[in-house]
C-alpha cells in the first residue's frame, strides 16, 4: 500500500503540484496568446489541453476536502481557472468545506443551474448550512424537487438559530428495536450499502421513535448474538441533545465524555437526528478561529486573497470603534493641555500608564472570560474575584510603579513626579482589574456574550482613565 | 430512562449540588467548633458523617470529567476537602482532566504512596500525560511495577517530543490479519471484555506487525461474514500518521477527513500505536486556548482561585516586555519635548497616531499567521500580501487619516497640522501593514512559530515609529 498511502504532508504536496501544473499551463497561454505563429497554433492548443486534462485527472483523485484546501490557497484567477475544472457533481461537498469568504467567491461565478445541481447532491442538514449564501431562487427549486421527508427535514435544519445543537446535527442514523436479538441486528446492517458517517452506536427506539436506549457497536460486536438489544444496550447515563441546547455547552460535552456521536430528541424525547464529532470539531475550529480574529478587530475570516476593498470593509468596523476612543482619549489629554506646557515630561510619562493598564486589563478579562465559558464563575464568586485582582494590581502597581516612579525621578529630577507615576500606575491597574472583571460578569448577568467587544472597552476605558489620573494627579499635586 | 438521561447542563446542576452539600457540611462544622456543649457533640458528629457520606455518593457516581470539572469551579479549600473524599482509585483519571494548574494543587496534597497508586491505574500514554507533573522517585517506583511492554510503551511515549503525533498517541488497538474471514473476525471481537475506546477500524497487518490495510467496523458489519479481511479492507487512501509527525498537522488532517481514529506506525510501516478523535479534540482545545492566552499576556491557563502570588507570576513575563516597549516609547516621545512644549496639540494628537497603527497592524499580522498556520502562504505569496495590505493601509490611512486630520484642524485652528496628522497616519499605517506581514513571514522562514509575541513586537513597532513619526513631521513642517 505505500503508494496509495495518505500522509498529513500530502496536502502541502498535492498544492505545490496544482500550483506546478498550473503554472506550465500559463506559461503554454502566454506562448498561445504572444507568439504570432499560426502554424503553431494546433500544436500549443494540444499541449495546453493535455495540461488541462492532466489537472483534471488529479483533482478527480483528490478528497473533497483537499480541493477545498488548494482553492483556499490560490489567488481568485487561479482559483476560478481550477474550480471550472471540478466535475459538478462534487461542487457541493466542496463548497461545504471551504471558507465563506472563498464560499462566496466561487458562488459568485456559478450560474443558477450549476448551483442547483451542486445543492441537489447534498443532504438536507448540509443544504441548510450552504442556503444562506445561495440565491433565494436556487433554494426554491431545491425544495421543490425535495421529497415530504427531505423539505420537512430541509426546514427544520434551516429553523434552528446559528450555534445551536440543531443547526449542527444531521438526519443520518441506524435506529433498531429493544425486542430482537443482536442477530438481527447484525442481519439488518448487512443489507446497508453503507453506515452514516460516524456510526459508533446505534439508537433504540420504540415504535414512535422515543429513545429507549443506545446500542454501541461495541456492545454489538463483543455479545453473544443470541442476546436481545434490550438486554446489552445502555439505558443509563445516555447523553442526549435537544434542539435548542446550546452548541457551545454539546460541544464542551462532547469533549469532557469523549463522544463520537449522539441523539437529539424533541421534547417528547422521540429521535430527530444526530450530532456527530465531525460537526463538533468544525464547531470548536470556527468558534476559537472566530475569538481570534474578533479579538484582533477582524469581523470574519479573511481570504488572503481578498481584494483590498473586500478587507478595507473586513476591518472598517473595529478601526471605528477603535478611533473614536482614541478621539476620546486625546479630548481627556486636551483637557490638560495647560498643566502639559508647564511639565512636557508628563507628554513623555503619560503613554505609559494608559499603555500598561490596558494591558494589564486585558490579562484579567481574558482569564475571567474563559472561566465564565467554562461555566466556572458562578456569580457568587464575583466578590472574591475582585478582590483578589485587586490584590494583584496592587503588587503590579507597587513593584512596577514603584519602579517607574524611580525612573521618572532620575530621568526629571523631581521625587514629587516619582510619586504621581507610582499613584497612578497603581489606580490605573485597580481600574483596570476592577473592569476586567466587572465588564464580563455584568455583560454574562445581562444575557450577552461576555467575549464581546470586551477589550474594546478595556482599553478605551484604561486609556483615558490612565490619562485622567496621572495628568489629574499631577496638575493637582506638582503644579 | 427520563431519570437517568444526561444532559449538557447537568455538570453544571452537579456542581450546584456539590456546593450545597459543601455549604451544608460548613454549617455542622461550625456548629461543632462554635457551639460549647460537649453532649451535642455526638449527634453532631453523626450529621457531619452523614453529610460526607451524602457527598461521597455523589462523587461516586459522577464521571471523572465532571469531578474534574467540579474542582476546578471550587476555590482552593473546598477542592482540597472534596478531592479527599474521591476514591483512590479515581484519582488517575481525574488528575488527567483537570487543568495543569489545578493538577499542581492536587498533587501538591497528595503523598508519594498515594500517587503511585494513582499513576499505576493508568495507560502508558496516559501515565507520559502525568508523568512531568510527578516527583521523580514516583514515576520511578511506577516504572519498576511495569512489565516489560509497558516499560517500553512508556519509554516511547515520554520520548516524543509535546506536539508531536507520538506525544499524543495510545497504545490500545485491535489488529487482525487479512488471509482471515469476517465471521472470525466477529469471533475474535466477541472474546474482548471491552474494545479500545473510538474503535472505529481495526488495523489489517502481517505477522511482523507491517500494517496492510484498514478494516472498518462499518466494513466488517455491512459485508457478507464468508468474506476475506483481505477483500473488503481498505489499502488505497489510507491516513497514517508517524510519531514525528506535528500534532498540528495531524489535527487538520483529522478535521478535514473527518477521522475517529487513525494508525500511527514507525519508518518501516510497524503499526505502533493509534492516534483517536478524543485526544485530536484536547489538543485542538488546548492549542486555542493557549494562543488566546498569550495573545492576552498570560503565560498559561490559570486556575481562577489561584492565590494572587500565583497570578502575578504567571502574568509577569508579558507586563515585563510591556514597559520595556512602553519605556522606548516614551523616551522617543522625550526626545521631542521641545516641540511639544511649543505645540501642546501634539501631546493630545500623538496616541491617536500610535494607537490606531497598532490595531491596525495586529488586524494583518493575525490574519497572516492565521493563514501561515493553515500553510496557506507559500513565501512566494509574500510580495503579493505586502502589496495588498500597503493597499489597504493606503485606503485606510487617506479615509481616517483625512478624517483625523480635518478634526485637527477643526480643532486647533491649523491646517497644516491636519495634514501633518494625515501624512502620520497614513505613514504609520504603512509602517504596520508591511510589520504585519513580515514579522510573521521572516519568523517562519526562520523556523519559529510565527504567532509568538507578534502582537508585542507591533504594537512596540507602531507606538513608538508612530510617536516618532507624527513628532517628527510636525518638528520638520511645523515648528
Amino acid at each position: 500500500m505505500s503508494d496509495e498511502e495518505r500522509h498529513p504532508d500530502d496536502v502541502q504536496q498535492h498544492l505545490r503540484e496544482v500550483q506546478e501544473l498550473l503554472s506550465r499551463q500559463k506559461l503554454v497561454e502566454d506562448l498561445v496568446f504572444r507568439q504570432d505563429m499560426p502554424r503553431h497554433d494546433l500544436v500549443e492548443d494540444l499541449v495546453h489541453r493535455q495540461h488541462i486534462a492532466e489537472l483534471q485527472n488529479r483533482l478527480d483523485e483528490l478528497h473533497p476536502a483537499d480541493i477545498a484546501y488548494i482553492l483556499e490557497a490560490l489567488p481568485l484567477e487561479d482559483r476560478l481557472f481550477l474550480w471550472n475544472l471540478v466535475k459538478a457533481e462534487r461542487d457541493g461537498e466542496i463548497l461545504l468545506e471551504v471558507s465563506d469568504a472563498v464560499r462566496e467567491s466561487l458562488i459568485e461565478t456559478m450560474d443558477p443551474e450549476e448551483l442547483k445541481a451542486a445543492a441537489e447532491s447534498l443532504d438536507a442538514d448540509e443544504l441548510a448550512d450552504l442556503a444562506p449564501d445561495l440565491p433565494p431562487e436556487v433554494i426554491q427549486d431545491v425544495f421543490q424537487s425535495l421529497d415530504t421527508e427531505g423539505r420537512e427535514q430541509l426546514r427544520a435544519a434551516m429553523s434552528y438559530p446559528e450555534d445551536t445543537v440543531g443547526s449542527l446535527m444531521d438526519f443520518d442514523m441506524v435506529t433498531v428495536r429493544e425486542d430482537v436479538t443482536l442477530e438481527v441486528v447484525l442481519r439488518y446492517l448487512r443489507r446497508f450499502e453503507e453506515l452514516p458517517d460516524h456510526t459508533d452506536k446505534l439508537f433504540v427506539v420504540d415504535r414512535e421513535d422515543h429513545l429507549q436506549g443506545i446500542l454501541t457497536l461495541e456492545q454489538l460486536l463483543i455479545n453473544d448474538p443470541e442476546k436481545q438489544v434490550g438486554d446489552v444496550m445502555r439505558t443509563e447515563t445516555v447523553i442526549s441533545f435537544e434542539p435548542d441546547d446550546d452548541a457551545d455547552d454539546a460541544a464542551q460535552a462532547f469533549e469532557r465524555y469523549d463522544l463520537v456521536s449522539a441523539p437529539v430528541i424533541d421534547s417528547e424525547k422521540r429521535v430527530i437526528g444526530r450530532l456527530t464529532v465531525a460537526d463538533v470539531v468544525d464547531y470548536i475550529r470556527e468558534e476559537s478561529e472566530q475569538e481570534i480574529l474578533s479579538n484582533a478587530g477582524l469581523r470574519e475570516e479573511e481570504d488572503i486573497f481578498a481584494s483590498v476593498w473586500d478587507s478595507v470593509k473586513n476591518r472598517w468596523a473595529w478601526l471605528a470603534i477603535n478611533m473614536v476612543t482614541a478621539i476620546v482619549a486625546s479630548r481627556v489629554i486636551g483637557a490638560f493641555e495647560d498643566s502639559i506646557e508647564k511639565l512636557v515630561a508628563l507628554a513623555a510619562l503619560m503613554p505609559i500608564v494608559a499603555g500598561i493598564g490596558g494591558n494589564s486589563g486585558n490579562q484579567t478579562i481574558t482569564m475571567i472570560v474563559r472561566a465564565i465559558a467554562m461555566g466556572q464563575v458562578e456569580q457568587s464568586a464575583m466578590k472574591r474575584l475582585i478582590r483578589k485582582e485587586m490584590g494583584v494590581a496592587l503588587i503590579n502597581g507597587v513593584m512596577w510603579g514603584g519602579f517607574l516612579g524611580a525612573m521618572a525621578w532620575w530621568l526629571y529630577g523631581s521625587w514629587q513626579l516619582g510619586l504621581v507615576m507610582t499613584s497612578a500606575m497603581t489606580l490605573n491597574l485597580l481600574l483596570a482589574a476592577s473592569a476586567g472583571v466587572l465588564i464580563p460578569m455584568i455583560r454574562s448577568r445581562l444575557g450577552r456574550d461576555p467575549a464581546l467587544g470586551g477589550s474594546v472597552m478595556i482599553t478605551g476605558l484604561t486609556d483615558s482613565g490612565g490619562f485622567f489620573i496621572f495628568l489629574g494627579l499631577a496638575t493637582i499635586f506638582l503644579l
